[in-house]
């Protein structure tokens, strides 16, 4: 019991969208409340938080108050400024790590990172400008994607190259920021591992989720995932893996490309992730308690399934369906209290629930 | 669609104790904001909800302003005074009704009533003092148990008299209070059924849980409950009949014997009830998201069980039996945040599932 943190104890959260959210009602749920970091008015987490501090990275005394108020301090997203998260890092514990935050915030350093302990990635190289663009095509071929090498998400800042001669058109989409090129890797299906590392070092893994991605959002996450035996251990032993070697605390989302020669990493997330929603309606634990456990020094919760999910995400008007997903049965719905439905954001989901065959 | 409470409505709750706590999460996840009315300093609730008012139940101005910040009002316990319901009602629905909150506040409205439908209950009689406590024990005889007509729960405000010599005793305890006489039921166990009924007069009954008291106070529940498949069926259509009756909205716990001749009806709860917290992990919809289903005018979502739960409460120092319940597998652990463990005080429970032989 000596490293959990005492009931009562706060865990700061830094951002309050729906990860937030989830995160908060997980911790409140393991006898812990929250404050929450966000810049943005009215945050989903709001309602569920026991105080959210509107303010943005830049206010140092905002930083400062938050980190006084928390016993430990963790995060939804990935892109929290460096200078910010070197304030709050002098003040109270992060978890996961920055090793972590500084691998994922950048595409180049995470497949480095990634290569570096012998796992695959999509072939890749730096460009900054028309000529290392030009290297990097001739090196790695069309069609590829390039990419800005930080704050990307959900298909923002990437543009398809399928002939050399849309190469200067992709270039100008990343507006002077610096940019990888990822070579195309031929996939037969996306799956994702959610694994969790704790402070003592122990590792659990869910289940893999197949994941089916719409306009570079991510659609419906699906358990049991198709894999063979051997595919279902390599994703959950290569996750491990990664956990490892970054000494890490928490939940992470690995996202992984399902190819003939193997499982090719896509990409890495250091927090609770879309596509692990399902564990809400098929595990005891789900992945938000799992990474409060990880963050409070519990033992990792059992991540074992005992229903088939398909989790849908519920996408702009989406969410006009609600009421009709109300009458199905064994559909769990989650909404995130957002007021407005804009095209691409994400309202809510739904987990749909059978007993395993 | 039409009934349905819009997205961000906000759904007022009398009472924040941990079953304000856990209906406020099930709010948010359906994407509404509660607001919590809760007398004492620092409830339960208070982690989790968009906003606390501490005041008393007689501050007209404060029960004023609560209601008109709020959509729908809904209570966690039924021992609000009646001039705060008066006001609270003139201002906003309150639901469940007045008439199933009347009927459980008063141990022989709820007698009368029960009879009245046509259900078992054990024996009773109104005891004002000594010459009416002498003639209810003429007529139901000893062993039987005295208790006060309100405001009782958990054990308190009851005496057991085994003999007709602990009449004066049991008398006393009552300080005054107007009593209820209640004979012995010989049963062979105590289960209860987590009904609900939505706006439309739909009804849904969870599986009956057996449960076991300890010192007054519940200790497990279990589901399924050692029944016959017609003592199923009875306990069903019998909470569903005191629903109809009542037209009722929301969660209710119906508490019953199990005798020989038949199922006897202990007590009503007209709100989410302990001995259906199973339903956290074991159903896709447990009773608090299907009270606040019912509440905002919502289908009643699917009760079907997907696996076999013992609830098991934390009283007290149990808690400090969390670290090593962290380590079980599928065990899920909630707790209420509250700050010190007295004897006697709910401070979690722990849901112990398994999937169904």
């Amino acid at each position: 019991m000596s490293d959990m943190l005492p009931p009562g104890s706060v865990i700061g959260i830094l951002g309050g969208g729906q990860l937030g959210r989830m995160l908060s009602v997980a911790a409140a749920r393991l006898g812990y409340r929250t404050h929450v970091y966000e810049p943005s008015a009215n945050p989903p987490a709001t309602h569920v938080a026991e105080k959210v501090v509107t303010a943005p990275y830049e206010d140092a005394a905002a930083l400062r108050a938050f980190a006084e108020g928390v016993d430990v301090i963790t995060y939804e997203f990935e892109n929290v400024p460096t200078a910010a998260l070197d304030l709050l890092e002098s003040l109270r514990p992060i978890r996961p790590n920055r090793r972590a935050l500084a691998v994922s915030q950048d595409r180049i350093l995470e497949k480095d990172f990634l290569s570096g302990i012998g796992l695959t990635t999509a072939p890749y190289a730096a460009v900054d400008d028309e000529a290392t663009l030009d290297e990097a095509l001739a090196h790695i071929g069309a069609p590829a994607i390039l990419k800005t090498t930080r704050l990307g998400y959900d298909g923002k800042g990437q543009a398809r190259i399928m002939d050399r001669s849309e190469a200067p058109a992709a270039l100008a989409e990343m507006r002077g920021a610096p940019a990888v090129l990822e070579g195309f890797v031929t996939f037969t299906r996306e799956v994702s591992v959610i694994a969790a590392r704790g402070l003592t070092g122990e590792v659990a893994a869910y289940d893999p989720g197949e994941n089916v991605h719409l306009g570079g959002i991510l659609s419906t996450t699906t358990v049991p995932a198709t894999l063979s035996a051997s595919e279902r251990t390599d994703a959950v032993l290569l996750a491990a893996r990664i956990l490892n070697a970054l000494d890490y605390v928490g939940v992470m989302g690995v996202e992984l490309f399902v190819t003939p020669g193997g499982l090719v990493v896509n990409e890495i997330a250091p927090r609770v992730h879309n596509s692990g929603h399902w564990t809400q309606n098929g595990c005891a634990v789900d992945q938000f308690e799992q990474h409060i456990r990880a963050v409070a020094g519990w033992p990792l919760g059992d991540g074992s399934r005992h229903a088939d999910v398909v989790m849908e995400n519920l996408i702009g008007d989406d969410v006009l369906k609600v009421p009709a997903i109300a009458r199905e049965t064994n559909a769990a719905i989650h909404l995130y209290g957002k007021a407005e439905a804009r095209p691409g954001r994400k309202m809510g989901h739904v987990n749909r629930v059978r007993k395993p065959a």
